[in-house]
């Protein structure tokens, strides 16, 4: 590691990136960012096209503990580990995406099905498997209900009934809860993708700025993902009818053609929006209709 | 099942994507249609991101006779096996497109490369054997050949001379044709994928208008597979010379800019022209050509 | 082979394509360019849709060699083996870009580390493994320096210090440099891909269009490479300041709007200073700004 | 095909080996047999070392048609499929062994867990799915029932409710039967793997003596699956008691050892009875006991 | 499950089975002892052919809490997690065994190379990160040194010297030691799998005795692994020389033969010794020296 | 290196293993033996159990140079490779074995099928491709042709006719010479994997008898492939008549039973002979015949 000392002296951030069922969606997100990632086999120290900034990979668990430390300067971890880490750090940004393990979880309290658990109340004295020890004891006491919290190795949702009562587990689709015929009683918690900093790290002037750069630009591409251009052509008089139906999620760009009876329209829309949207389009007037791919979106 | 019965209330649309050879491109024409389809493992009801239609996953040549059934509101299936179980269905649409498995496939007559059959008139009395047997005996009756045909449950091209005189067998690129040796007496029957719906289904208001702008998704998607968007800068002067060699496959966009001398013009093209055009354009004149991709083209 | 003879009427270019670790980027290189390229597993002659096109699979090692003798009329191969085989042919591109492979790679003298050797000069006499002979050679002649160069047939990298001195070998991110502890003691030889012509072929008329349309193709999509394009709306007033941190790649394409206070400004920038340009245009006034990815630029 | 001509000349047994799922345990029971079987990807033409023997890749479901039209002297495959094709063969012998696929398997009459069907009698006019259509309506006709019965493609176990009322499928292990929710109403069939022979080659001189040694070298094979040789030492007084509780599979060879006290005995059991032979072997006096693996068993 | 209830009043022993890195020696120990077993895909009750035994996966990390409790009667697993959990069970047997991760393997105490502790004892008020946080304490306890323990999810080794001063690690062959250049202080643990049972079950006297006859087959499968069979004639007067180099594992078993010169000689070796044994037998005069395999020792 | 100089002072034998299409075999040719081999992941340096050797991975064509200069000690490759670098080194032992890459090879001398080339003669002044230079070279000036060899870097089996007039190409088993149409003129050379020494080495009486009792190992493993223990009981009057079958492979060990009517015979025949030896054993008396599998065979 003495190779690293000297670069200690310059300005540099150490940001730690969730390894897991995170990494693979994290490593995407910067790419589209505009960031080159590299993982090395078998390395535990991403390589970045920023010379200012030093990756390294970490438990999602694990990141927040970190964080608060100040070993890492930033990290991505979900809000559920910030929590069951009871860590306290400054949380920058909600990175929820629709990608893969970047949307909604739920950490959810559920029993075999045809068992006689109803409420959480009727565990009281039973025991629970988790691998959320601290938000599962958390949710009891706010419930008042006092059961066996043990700490699961993984497999949770296999174990009732025989070898727990009930489990506290996670489902990002609720297919693992199907499969086994579990049956859920509540949701525990609901938690997504978070870009924490440390707290004095937050507060240094130079690293707020290359946080608050490096922001934008995630949130850049995050807001470009699930969004489309659209271009057309409309005859002036549709104009109003046409814009009526547009979405205001910014202003749409118009400009003059050669031809004066029509006008160009140049748009960003929600991809979801588009099903319901292009043959209301049609209807009002716009012809030649291209919906084209983007990067990103800022400003 | 029973979860499913309130949602008969509502209105909802039983759609039938093939199992098989065409799955993988059908999910991919749902996505640039703009829709979000999950296959879970080991399930057959894929996930789509419209509550109001529900996915069955159904071998292709069963897809008909469920639909015809009224099982399913609408599939999407070839127009051979539409034909093969002689199918009382509405077709709403032909899907072929530029992918693998939704270009045009050929059900050829073969035998094997050194036998003395010339036509289908030398089969009479011999044993064919195909996947197909309802479409044999048709084409065999148009020709007045009796000749038994039976059914193959697989690997027909590798059957003659030994298990059969002669096979019926679908072929896109004619190389197992070529692989196996077999010579092609004649074409029984040309195949594309069709988008084909329950008679009364297609008659019911809800069920027509969903059925259309959802087909108005697909075809917009497959109308810009194999196209690309090109801009450029346009001398004033240059402009005929320029439209003269576009394709006319939209007006193009003409707008100003800045400097007078110059306009901009933003068109479509097929993307196997963009080869011979490019050069062509940079000759009369156009500048800074950039071509990009789409992902619809509508109105 | 006699059904190819006809075609030799016809007029036709034989194009070697690089077998091997240049194999996959040049494919790719193609689509990008344009061209469907398909790799029939077990064959040596890929299929492109260009019927005035054949292509053959040529290991790289000996690609310079076979159009030299014109058995090729053009190929794609490393300048390093250009060299080896001292081939006398016409150079009509470089084509390095940034894709594996495809970048600039070294041919490094290198001894173990902690060895005694320092330069060149200190290998007089001792044994210098290498897949490059010829190359080795005349550098050692350049240097007045007499060693022993044997040909390796792989795997030189592991050869000092039992098996060889020194070793000659190439290397595109230098780690297996490092893997293996050894120590560079000079660079012998960079090298990019070239595409390169029989000298007859060259100064034939069809074949000199022919190639240069080809390569026009080919250079737009390395163009586009690591380019993307950046659309946004500017307040008029605001337009010399964000012009003047736009890079100078290509002049932007600048546009009239409906609203006369602000224009609508179209531009190419290399996707690296995408990090550093965003937030410096946001600050200067521009807004609503889109990136999208690019497929060819040309003119 | 031309060049097999002249072979017809000698004697020669044409042998069809099943594809599919008894397919990996037919090439290893030839192999254990002794053997040397080949199959050359994509072809199915499975080399075996005896050139008096032609091998051919057939369906288990076509074998009997063709082993009783004459294409193939003999051939392997389950009695299922010999009773669906109603094809009249001689059945030379009943290879069941301790393999995969090559247990007895079921066809399993199943519904919907939860429909109101209780057995086959309240089928009727209700529609059945199978890949034995002509099983499954001898079934019906056994029981007097008049139902739908319907060939299936394939997935036959996630039909029910929807797509059919009730199936008849096979199962080897029912695991796809628990994990499809299905409720067996009855077993149509039980089936093994067997020997099959062509009525007229059976009667031949030559081929009847040909498949005699061929299934010597079978039977010899699968029954030394799952059998083991046993060496111990015993004392001369113990002979008796140990001889007791040896199976009767064969007699054991005893013979003379050094120490008169003592003889050496050796001996075939079942694997399965080795887990209570053996204990019982120690307490009454056996010493030095060797499990050894065997690879055949004849005479 | 409450199929399984009438099950519990008939005499049955639930059996632990290691998921994870013990599962695929711990299959193939089983299989060697004469136990069929299969994992059906996605379920955690392996398939016994044994009605009286019932298999489950467990992690070994939650083995012994299992068979603590009583949910198990007995199962495999490390000692190292027996102690972890300090889990009151009865060991049976310590199944160390020539097979991958059946080995000996190491709980290290290790550091970063190049930091400056030398002993535990510099540990004091550092940070140790370990996924065995009991035995840890334990050993530091015993060392007299206080240091706070942090429970790793995993990936322990790459841990220091950023996110823990040292760790505890497990390590069989050291490798991974070495590749992330860790120092290795002390040895806290040494660990080999081991056979547990319940307290009251292995008091119940039908458990016991199907406990001690499952043992005696491992043990004698475990006897058999790295053993060979030898069989040789010897010329009676070299019989004494050659007796004088066999190992003494078990008494040779000898018997005469119809050449009353000659007698035969078969016994059991470990096979690391054949290399030196053999040459040495031929220069005493034995011939016809066979090497077999054996599957069991017992006796 | 320096920690390898030490263990210069004791006894080492340094050994080349095959890297390439041999190292698969040789690996478990020594396995066999009773060596055990580890290849750990990128290294060159395989791990070998016995303290006395070192082994290194080396390509089969450079092997004999290097056994020549006495880097190495001993190493196989092939006899066509020794050749090929004219190599001086003692040829111990042929390791040629039924197992993939360890039989005879063939380098053929092969031009295009339907070429107008019948035999070396016609190829004066030709292009000849090659892997073996001088082994074609020498071929060529044996039988007094001219003609240009041109060393191919590999896939030479597709150059004719286009890149090369005839080749000089290596077959196992002749498929890739059918695959590609050829058709062959010669054999030049029919090659086997060896075992060479260096001179001096194999004077030097240490190694001599370190190479002796590695030998012995290798050659027992070999003599065990391909062949079979058969154990069966005679009546005494039918011993002639049984022992005239049994192939003379090496005196069969014949011991007397309880029952003296009856004696014991125990043999080792090849594998091959099994399936014509078994029938007819049975038809003279034999009777309880198990056939076991061999591990080495010596003496």
């Amino acid at each position: 590691m003495s190779a690293r000392k000297p670069a200690a002296k310059k300005h540099r951030l150490r940001l730690g990136l969730p390894k897991g069922s995170l990494q693979a969606t994290t490593a995407r997100l910067f790419e589209l960012a505009g960031y080159n990632l590299r993982f090395p086999e078998r390395s535990y120290y991403p390589e970045i096209d920023d010379p200012e900034v030093e990756c390294i990979l970490i438990r999602a668990q694990e990141m927040a503990r970190y964080v608060e430390q100040g070993v890492l300067d930033a990290g991505i971890t979900g809000i559920d580990w910030v929590r069951e880490n009871r860590a306290k750090v400054r949380e920058l940004a909600d990175l929820a995406a629709p990608w893969p393990s970047y949307r909604t979880v739920r950490w959810l309290l559920a029993v075999k099905e045809g068992s006689s658990f109803k409420s959480v109340r009727d565990l009281r004295g039973k025991r629970i498997a988790t691998e959320v020890v601290g938000i599962t004891k958390a949710y009891l006491r706010k419930h008042g209900v006092k059961a066996e919290v043990e700490f699961s190795y993984g497999a949770t949702e296999v174990k009732p009934p025989i070898l727990a009562d009930a489990i506290v587990d996670v489902s990002e689709t609720g297919s693992s809860i199907r499969a086994n015929r579990l049956r859920v009683l509540d949701i525990v918690l609901e938690s997504t993708p978070r870009f924490i900093a440390n707290k004095q790290s937050a507060a240094d002037p130079w690293k707020q700025r290359k946080l608050e750069r490096m922001l934008l630009m995630l949130n850049g591409a995050i807001a470009a993902a699930g969004r489309v251009g659209l271009m057309m052509n409309v005859p002036k008089r549709a104009l109003p009818r046409v814009l009526e139906v547009l979405p205001a999620l910014g202003t749409p760009t118009i400009s003059a053609l050669a031809d004066d009876q029509w006008i160009a329209l140049n748009t960003v829309v929600a991809e979801k929006v588009v099903r319901e949207l292009l043959p209301t389009l049609v209807e009002r007037g716009a012809r030649g209709i291209v919906e084209y791919p983007l990067s990103k979106i800022v400003g």
